[in-house]
C-alpha cells in the first residue's frame, strides 16, 4: 500500500494537502474508494480516500496501529561534521538503520567550518535526504536533522538519554560490552576525520558518557556512524 | 611507521620494486637506515632499508609478528552485482570492516549484466579499491576482489566454509542467532536491488546455507553488507 508521511494526524478525518495531494491525485492517479498508509510520528493510520478537491485529498481513518518498523530503541547520532558529501551518506544509511535523529556537532578537528547561513541551506538538503530514505526503507517517522551545535551544548543534553556512547580512535570498551538494550534512549558520539582531542573524550566521560573502540582497523568517519549503529541496533535486537 | 603491502617475503632479506620502491625512495624520501613495515599476507616485517639501487629498495628483517588489526575469522562477501557504482562502496567499506575476499555474483535479480570484458577492467578498478582501503585502515593482507561467478559456481563452494549466511529480504534468523564464533569462515551472500528469487533462497539452504533477516527495515543493497559485515564482526569479537 502507498505510504505518505504527514505532519498531523487524528483518528477520523485527515486531509492531505501540498506535495503528497498532488502525487497522489496525479502522479498516482488514486481515486475515492483506494486505500492508503498514512505516516506519522511512528503511528500508522490505514486510510480509504473519500474526496478529492483541486489541492487536497480527504481520508478517511479506518485502523491505526504503530508502525511495525520504526524501532523501540531510540538512538540519535552526535556526527562531527565531515568534509565533503559524507554527510549525506551518513544520513541516508542511519535513517535506513533507525536512528531517530541526526544532530551535527562542530568539533576540534572538523575540517569543514560551514557558517549558519551556508549550513542551514545544508540542512534543508539533509532533511530531504532523510525523507527520501525513511520513505525507501519504510520507517514510520522522518528522522529529524539538525545542528550545528557546540562540543558543550551536547554534553548539556547528555543527561537525557540512558545511554551516551562515544567512538574513540583511540580504544574503549567493546560494544558488544557497553549493555545496549532494547528501548532505550541512546546518544552515540562519531568524530570527523581527525577523530576526537582527548580533552573531548575527558569531557564525554566526565558527563557520563562511555568510551568504545570499534577494533584494530582504522574506519574512516563515514563508516564508523555506519558500522556502530549496525552493532546497536543488532543488540537492542532491533534487526530481526 | 609507513607500512607497504608487497606480495611476496622471507624474514631475511627483502628488496622492494616497482610503484613501492619509488614511492619510498623519491615520495617520501626515506634513506638508509630508516624503519618501515613490509605487509605479506597477514604478517608484518618489521625492516630497516640497508641499501637503494636506481630501482630497488633493499630491506633486512629485523622482527616478524601477525598483523593486530587482520581479523581472525574469515568472512568472504558474496555479493550480487549492484547498478551504478555502488560496487565501488561495498569493496571499500567491506574491506575496512575486515572481509577477507570479496566475490561478486551475477543472480536472476541484476539489472547489470556486463560482459566478461567489460567487468574485468571493472575489477582492476575494484582491487585498486581495495589495496587502499587496506592501506588506510591498517589491514595485514589485501582483499582479493574477483567475479563474476554464478549462483551454481557459489553454491558448490559453500562446503568450504564453517558458516553460509544469506541475507534475505524476506526474512529469516537474526544475525546475533547465527552462532557466528571468532576464527571461523563465513560465507555472506547479499543480493543485488531487487533482493533474491525464492528459489536461489531454497537453493541456498538446500546447499546448508542459513537464511538471514536484517530487521524490520528494507536496506538498500549496499547498506546491507556493510552492516552485516559489522555485526558479524562484532559478534565474532573483532570489533574491539
Amino acid at each position: 500500500m502507498p505510504r505518505f508521511f504527514i505532519e498531523n494526524a487524528n483518528e477520523k478525518e485527515i486531509v492531505i494537502t501540498g506535495e503528497n495531494a498532488h502525487h497522489i491525485g496525479r502522479s498516482l492517479r488514486m481515486r475515492v474508494g483506494d486505500k492508503l498508509t498514512l505516516c506519522c510520528e511512528g503511528v500508522d493510520y490505514d486510510c480509504v480516500i473519500t474526496r478529492f478537491t483541486d489541492s487536497e485529498v480527504f481520508c478517511s481513518v479506518v485502523g491505526t496501529a504503530p508502525c511495525e518498523s520504526e524501532p523501540k530503541t531510540r538512538l540519535t547520532l552526535f556526527q562531527a561534521l565531515p568534509k565533503g558529501d559524507k554527510a549525506e551518506l551518513i544520513v541516508q544509511k542511519a535513517v535506513e538503520l533507525g536512528a531517530g535523529e541526526v544532530v551535527f556537532v562542530m568539533t576540534e578537528r572538523c575540517v569543514s567550518r560551514p557558517d549558519e547561513k551556508s549550513f542551514s541551506k545544508r540542512l534543508a538538503r539533509l532533511q530531504k535526504i532523510s525523507l527520501e530514505a525513511a520513505k525507501q526503507c519504510g520507517r514510520g517517522a522522518v528522522p529529524k536533522i539538525s545542528g550545528l551545535i557546540s562540543v558543550s551544548e551536547l554534553l548539556e543534553g547528555l543527561p537525557r538519554f540512558d545511554k551516551a556512547l562515544m567512538c574513540y580512535e583511540k580504544g574503549g570498551s567493546a560494544l558488544s560490552a557497553a549493555g545496549v538494550e532494547a528501548g532505550q534512549s541512546i546518544a552515540l558520539f562519531i568524530g570527523s576525520e581527525g577523530g576526537f582531542e582527548e580533552k573531548e573524550a575527558a569531557a564525554f566521560e566526565g558527563a557520563g558518557g562511555e568510551l568504545i573502540g570499534l577494533g584494530k582497523r582504522i574506519l574512516r568517519c563515514e563508516t564508523a556512524p555506519i558500522a556502530a549503529i549496525s552493532i546497536i541496533m543488532s543488540l537492542a535486537g532491533e534487526m530481526e
